[in-house]
């Protein structure tokens, strides 16, 4: 970091919105680059967060908010997790402090805490094109002028939704700039043809190959050199045409690049100049991830996202604790898998470290397979690997396997096959309401064919992996971020798992509480407080299956005391929701039900969101109490 | 059609697998499509089906199991729904004529009816090319040698999920076949770049603009002519690099074509010359939708899909009969609601005829976006509409609306925008699996912000969606396919439809019955079996609303009588859900719900298959009268 030792905002204090930005002199940029970089630094330190997307951006960021008169042009940033700078720029200066903190700064762009200047909310990948397109062609139907610029990550461009939207856009209208922001990665290193298409552009070989072509042309013409000079004119007129951007010309959009995205007078220039096209462009744009920080420029991944860290060494507060999370789990489990199972395949979209595979895709790269953002090609393509003999497992995080609830259910539910997703990221995280896992089960128990279930530890993860790889039919494995708390055990074998039986962790005469995965900890704990405080006696029941729910024990219990559910999803789909369908008409006392209601839950630290809807133990044993001495 | 007039299928009748076929010489090829068109069209005008694409695809589908070792070989068709002459040629000849009847043929492809031929169903578009990229890899891992082929139509080709598989292929295998069945149309006529693209190369445009770059680097050079002969040469090997299939090439993928799909001699040259490319390969070929049948060749979107039909005239058994459909009425309210609302905007993903839209369309082109098979893009673009002050309704069918569940989730509900969502298709259809609209209600009640409604008639329909109009927040209509037999009026004002609020049909006393959407009419009719058979006098409720539900008068209802629940959908998650959820633990009689169970609901004839799941006025009634007896 250049000015690491400067201390105090100058230029950023007095940016209360853009306009302020608009009237520095160009000169200034540079300046108010650092300060952005060490307020990032400085916040995402103590915080966590998205640090080396937003440091890959702040020259971009600058330039656009400085060409473009911003509310009234409309920014559309793809995903939002680089909003940092815009988010600084925009009057968010002081709240910016407290990013991803309770009550506090969300981690993405959102209309309810800008509804100026943050014009759609986002914090899932590829819808940027698709949304800045309904805004320019909206725009088109009112008769206005302003601009509308959607910034997308190379990561995103192959995603469905972006691809869709880039089909789309020629024929809807003339007037929109997409800004593609290429450092080259997505969360892991990119992957696949649009990306290498890319870099090829960049490396200059799709414009070497047309210079090959044209030597390869005139050694056939006597003289060619005299005519040189007038060939490069028309060269350099058609070149545009063929290369590099051919693939986005052949859909009717104007490729303009690459350019640097750390050189402001580039930028300026190029992205000035691109206003006044009456159709539409895609301007190339290639930053670096992890830009001026050196630690971030040299682990971009790790500094992806991370929790709070040590500015001066980089060193994350979380790292040498060896706790076992439960993603962690999983990718040790597949490589124990992988030895002797010759037809596995592990599939990840774009998550390769986020689900735990990062060891596994070295040990195994003829076993693992990383799509990039395309969550619904990975369970498509999963279902062929099935159906060509091979087991895959799928690992996705749960609110991104939203994007492919339709291959769950046509590509390997109705085709009854044995395909393993695990959907890590279940339950409430940190993120906020994009990124919480709490719809999956509302979405998946209606799906034909296909088991459910999740372990209440890290232990119980690889025992279910190992029963579900015995099963012949499509199951979900869902799992919350972050572990049980429970050290890992993997030096004996796994346990057997009962396909559709629950099982009893503790009895008790009172009242039967059913937990869902790791709940099952919180159920024990509220157990204990409810002996130890109230003198009730709880049953404590590991449900470990959905579906098939243990449905005889269920009975069993509901005809002997009352039953309790806790669950890290909404109260509605998931566990509360079979349970009620199947008691409905029981004879029965009075049920209750915790997990996450129907609103919309906020961001924040985890814990301190529980504690606020009373989803600690001893919240939860405090209304059972209340509840049985009614 | 040429042999219209011959009788008995001579040449097909011997063929009871493709190995029968390639024993045929080639010259035979031609009288067997002249059969197999006339047992086509002899079997869809009796049953109805998807006449146009299969008449479009008789040469193609004979020249690939000539070709190829099928079933060693793999063939992946796209959809389905082109896959008669597949069936017809795979050993299932006998019961094609039982073609989309109750457990009879199924209109697509299907694991179950072919284990060995249909590798992997479909019925959805766009899934093709990611599950033969599965079975390549499987292959590859095997060590195996077949060929694994996907047939794409190039209306799948701009869906996400087929371009996140184009991303993939080039990095996963070496050996892939995909065949692009370009017929310049999806259901209706293609829309996008990537369409318009095929054309350009098909209409030689792409070709031409290269001719002319080269005469205008010519011109340049003195004496050209005298090399023109030399250059001819390299013409020819540089033109593939960058015309046509350039788009393909930069991904990775060969292209070869475009060829006349109709010409035995080409198919067979040229796909015969590509099977031992190892390289992935991409061959495009024309086809006519409907060729053949002269009445399918000028109206190919009315014999995309149809029902039964009269072969000489091609009159549809159901033309003529002016009762209004769910769709026909969404339309007409569309139009109704364009005229004074400047700010309506209309999509739909490649649906519009089915959602009714074809006057729409034709009316208010401004206002109207048909973006192809790309539901997910649909939905965020009507995001960024409505974000820029447009009010966008979207019409998708409810099977295909599971594509968008994630747009629906996060651009449109998390940002609480006024998207109005018409869900036709909702319940089951004659389709079969991969159609029924059954699962929607499951996944959609889980959002937040989002209304959920469901209309008793073509009539209710108009009003709710004048309603939704009124409202500031997102909203899903739900509806089925057909009529609800109520003649439609629209003549007068739209009735009020208050928010949350439900519509008692009939008073009663002994029960009762909740109803949503066009169930209501089933409702009524059981009523009146219980009243003039059973003596018992039920109240029946238009229940309108599933989110926000009438909670009050269900309560009031749950005090006093039973409370049964019919609805067109899975009983899992759905109306009986939320009532099974709001009751749990009030005092009230045993619940009876009617709806689909949770396993696959096969295809056939929607009144048979209702009678068989017990789900008539009069087995409703049966049930409903034995229990309150008891």
């Amino acid at each position: 970091m250049d000015n690491n030792n400067t201390h105090g905002f100058p230029l950023l204090d007095k940016i209360a919105s853009p306009a302020d930005l608009r009237r520095l002199p160009v000169t200034d940029l540079e300046k108010l680059s650092s300060e952005i970089r060490r307020k990032l630094l400085e916040v995402v330190a103590a915080n966590g967060g998205h640090l080396a997307p937003n440091l890959g951006v702040v020259e971009l960021t600058i330039a656009l908010h400085y060409i473009f008169n911003t509310p009234d042009d409309k920014l559309v940033w793809d995903v939002g997790h680089q909003g940092y700078v815009h988010k600084l720029l925009t009057g968010r200066g002081d709240i910016f402090k407290s990013l991803r903190q309770t009550n506090g700064c969300l981690g993405f762009l959102s209309r309810e805490e800008s509804p100026e200047f943050d014009v759609i909310g986002a914090g899932h990948a590829g819808t940027a094109i698709s949304a800045a397109l309904g805004l320019a062609v909206a725009r088109d139907r009112r008769g206005s002028r302003e601009k509308v610029v959607a910034v997308v990550g190379d990561g995103s461009l192959n995603c469905g939704i972006s691809l869709e939207g880039l089909n789309n856009i020629s024929e809807a209208t003339k007037d929109l700039i997409i800004i593609l922001n290429d450092n080259k990665m997505s969360i892991s290193q990119n992957v696949g043809a649009i990306p290498r298409y890319l870099n090829r552009i960049i490396s200059g070989q799709s414009y070497n190959r047309f210079k090959t072509f044209m030597k390869n042309l005139f050694k056939w013409i006597p003289g060619w050199s005299k005519v040189i000079r007038k060939i490069s004119r028309l060269e350099e007129a058609t070149k545009s045409l063929l290369v590099p951007g051919v693939f986005f010309e052949e859909l009717g959009i104007r490729y303009i690049g690459p350019i640097d995205g750390h050189d402001f007078q580039e930028l300026i220039r190029t992205i000035d100049g691109v206003k006044n096209f009456r159709r539409p462009v895609i301007v190339h744009v290639i930053t670096e991830k992890g830009h001026g920080y050196p630690h971030a420029e040299a682990a971009p991944e790790k500094f992806h996202g991370l929790s709070s860290f040590d500015p001066d060494t980089g060193i994350c507060n979380g790292d040498g604790k060896d706790g076992t999370t439960f993603s962690k789990a999983f990718g040790m489990t597949m490589e124990e898998l992988a030895e002797p199972a010759d037809n596995l395949a592990v599939i990840t979209a774009a998550m390769r470290s986020g689900t735990g595979l990062k060891e596994f895709s070295e040990k195994f790269p003829g076993k693992f397979h990383d799509v990039g953002i395309a969550e619904e090609h990975a369970v498509v393509f999963a279902a062929g690997l099935a159906a060509g003999g091979i087991r895959p497992v799928v690992a996705i995080y749960a609110t991104f396997l939203q994007r492919a609830l339709d291959c769950v259910f046509h590509d390997i539910c109705l085709q009854n096959l044995p395909v393993i997703i695990c959907c890590d990221r279940s339950g409430i995280v940190d993120d906020g309401p994009t990124h919480h896992g709490i719809n999956d089960l509302g979405f998946l128990r209606a799906l034909p064919n296909l088991s459910i279930l999740s372990p209440k530890n890290e232990t119980e993860l690889r025992s279910m992996i190992f029963a579900a790889w015995q099963h012949p039919g499509p199951t979900v494995i869902r799992y919350p971020r972050g572990s049980s708390g429970v050290p890992f055990k993997n030096d004996t074998p796994p346990v057997e798992i009962p396909w559709g039986k629950a099982e009893v962790v503790k009895n008790g005469n009172d009242l039967a509480v059913w937990a869902f995965g790791r709940e099952t900890q919180t159920a024990v704990a509220a157990a204990k407080i409810l002996e130890e405080k109230h003198g009730l006696s709880a049953t404590v029941v590991n449900s470990r299956f959905l579906k098939p729910l243990d449905e005889k024990l269920l009975f069993e219990h509901a005809a002997k005391m009352r039953i309790v559910t806790i669950e890290d999803h909404q109260t509605r789909g998931g566990l509360a929701a079979e349970i009620d369908e199947l008691l409905i008409n029981a004879e029965k006392r009075q049920i209750i039900h915790f997990g996450w209601g129907h609103d919309v839950v906020p961001h924040g630290n985890t814990s301190e969101i529980r504690k606020a809807y009373k989803l600690t133990p001893e919240a939860i044993a405090e209304k059972i109490a209340a509840a049985q001495t009614q």
